[in-house]
């Protein structure tokens, strides 16, 4: 989007593909898994987004394959789409660390708004599974929830269920008590956000405590079944028997990255997590044209690392690549490398609780959930959404109620069967 | 929930059991197909409407059956809710005319939150798809909408498509006029709205005919297909080609009428289209502790008919019953018979244009409009979302713009797989 919009005032001929028809703004996704917001109020049809746009044409596709040679797109109904330049941005999907095929089912991860409603409804459900039992051992794995991995998903989920159960749900049960409920957070390292300045990590911990969670920090997941998980924590295996399991830890690079070394036939162009090595002009070196921007670029920083996972890298190549494109459609290509401009990050715990950081200032507790709360708003797409949000956020924060906790979908579902 | 309600000050001990843990608005439901609003705008947890009322236990489930011997419910897992009164109110679903299993899947109906996410889907993805092929032919079945039925859902939908195609998606494509789509609304009958006052359902025709739809009436469908349908005037075949087809025609009783006769023992208590029949006081004349309300009871009126499938009737009988059991409780059975009270119809058409009748009042055009949106506003179940649907009509009223506009869902839809 960001590369599209910067092609604006030249006169390019522009097709954005995406398998959706709307643009997702994934980090209040956990919004939507916890019954906070609905799906549209966080996505924007991506039609609406550049009908102004004359150049651009958006086309809901899936790219089956990439045909380098004669410079074509290949869709998967095999529609050929030409270019003269390629950006792709296709971004991470979840990453089971190899036992996909047996996690993924047990352990739905925050990505789409699919998952975000699976997930809606797996947490939903487990209270209502729990009010409808009598069996003690039963109802306690139905109300224990897991959330695998401690990063900004992983502390946003926890805070969120552990609100859910402890404010919203209040006086909604006869026969359970919600705020019981157990919600555990696994995470390998020392501390939560442990990319974050130790001092936020310390501060998100505690407000985490603070409203009900577990930390189990030091750990690390061996099995999940459909009723436990096996952890294990200096070694010595650990049984927690739970019904929800949320999955937040890893993410690999979408299988596009796969697709481009293939077709330009260099396997070597990919890292060890799918992602393509890129240039400092986010191109592939042997490639000059195909460029590839955000989660699915490695691209090489001052220290050896790449840059991360996050939307403003994104964001900013995005743009990058479509200034360097609109500056060789005008005669010149800009010999600056890109340079990724860390307006720093943030984390939510809860009501009136965040961390923020942003080059030397760290700010924690009511000021930096203020903070959090206008930049999301701000980065929203549309107007309309910015109202509906503001409005619901006021009136959750106010009734602490959540309007849009249904469960819906999964017909087969044993309760949903005609 | 009427009877719930109704039952508020006694001391009874009251179980609402539901398949879904939310309540729906129905009338709205039209909305959130056609990408207007999210389905939590029109929906409400169930226990938070119930919060307050502490005699009332909600239980998600789906009832398996009923032993009216030993006074139980039995639900999907055997669990076993014993009662001294019992009220089935499940509704009605879609009726294909004998031939569900064929027409089910190619032409849904809009009973559900996934009826309409899926119409929603199939709407939007026709107008992709036909951006997406060079075939004309295709591109015009892609372009054919057909709503099966010219009843208020019917209508309300074709309103719905047109301004969907003419002014929402204005501008939004490049290689298609979404202004073409042709929208059909195939009718048995001589009018749509047929059992409204005959000015009513002139004025109704005319607006949609000004909205661009086509209005096939005295036409009845024998055949649909993936592509194209099959209808038959005065007794000659005719075809066309259409990708998507709405069911808004029959509804039958749910499957819970035929349950309660087999319990009881009784075939001969539900009539040709699966309703239970009551007595005066809305229960089975051999049973009067079983009560059934809404439009899987077949009430008699005057002469000789029932009372109409609409939610006043339901919710009307749900409130009688509740005061009946109140009063039995108290020790007085009221001998008062149930009498409906029938405040008048109403279905929009789009834009600035409704239809509404109550006793000799009739309205058509904007005022009839206003009125429809008041009355809407005003039963939507809870405050928030009152506030939430009025601005986003406001919003969609100045801009045209729709912007829950989400394909969703259908993972094994060839576009979705990972």
């Amino acid at each position: 989007m960001a590369c599209v919009r910067a092609l604006r005032r030249t006169d390019a001929d522009i097709k954005l593909i995406d398998r959706r028809n709307f643009h997702l703004f994934q980090p209040l996704l956990y919004q939507v898994a916890s019954g906070g917001l609905s799906p549209a109020n966080i996505a924007a049809p991506l039609r609406s987004i550049f009908k102004r746009q004359k150049n651009a044409q958006v086309l809901l596709g899936s790219v089956e394959t990439f045909d380098t040679v004669n410079q074509k797109v290949i869709l998967e109904d095999q529609t050929q789409v030409s270019y003269d330049y390629l950006l792709v941005a296709s971004g991470s999907t979840h990453h089971y660390f190899g036992r996909d095929a047996e996690w993924e089912h047990l352990a739905p991860g925050l990505k789409t708004i699919e998952d975000a409603t699976e997930i809606r409804r797996r947490i939903l459900s487990a209270f209502e599974k729990a009010e409808r039992t009598n069996d003690p051992v039963a109802r306690a794995a139905f109300l224990t929830f897991v959330i695998v991995g401690g990063g900004p998903t992983g502390v946003e989920m926890a805070g969120a269920i552990c609100e859910l159960s402890r404010q919203t749900m209040k006086n909604e049960f006869r026969d359970i008590d919600p705020s019981s409920a157990r919600v555990v957070l696994i995470e390998n390292s020392k501390l939560v956000l442990d990319r974050y300045h130790e001092s936020l990590s310390i501060a998100a911990a505690k407000d985490l405590k603070a409203l009900g969670a577990e930390l189990w920090n030091e750990t690390r997941l061996t099995e999940i079944h459909s009723d436990h998980v096996i952890v294990s924590q200096s070694g010595t295996p650990k049984r927690l028997d739970a019904c929800t399991v949320i999955w937040a830890a890893g993410v690999k690079a979408s299988v596009l990255g796969k697709k481009i070394a293939e077709a330009i036939n260099t396997p070597e162009c990919i890292d060890r997590a799918g992602r393509i090595l890129v240039d400092t002009q986010c191109s592939i070196a042997s490639h000059p044209r195909i460029f590839v921007a955000g989660d699915l670029a490695a691209f090489p920083t001052a220290d050896g690392k790449s840059l991360p996972g996050v939307a403003p890298v994104a964001m900013q190549q995005g743009a990058y690549v479509g200034n360097l494109i609109a500056n060789e459609i005008r005669g010149q290509r800009p010999v600056k490398p890109f340079r990724y401009w860390d307006k720093g990050n943030m984390a939510t715990i809860g009501r009136s609780s965040a961390v923020v950081e942003s080059g030397r200032m760290r700010l924690t507790g009511k000021i930096a959930w203020l903070a959090w709360l206008f930049i999301h708003i701000l980065y929203l797409a549309r107007f309309e959404n910015r109202v509906l949000v503001m409005f619901q956020w006021f009136w959750n924060y106010v009734t602490r109620n959540r309007t849009a906790r249904l469960i819906t979908g999964e017909p087969n579902d044993e309760l949903h069967t005609k």
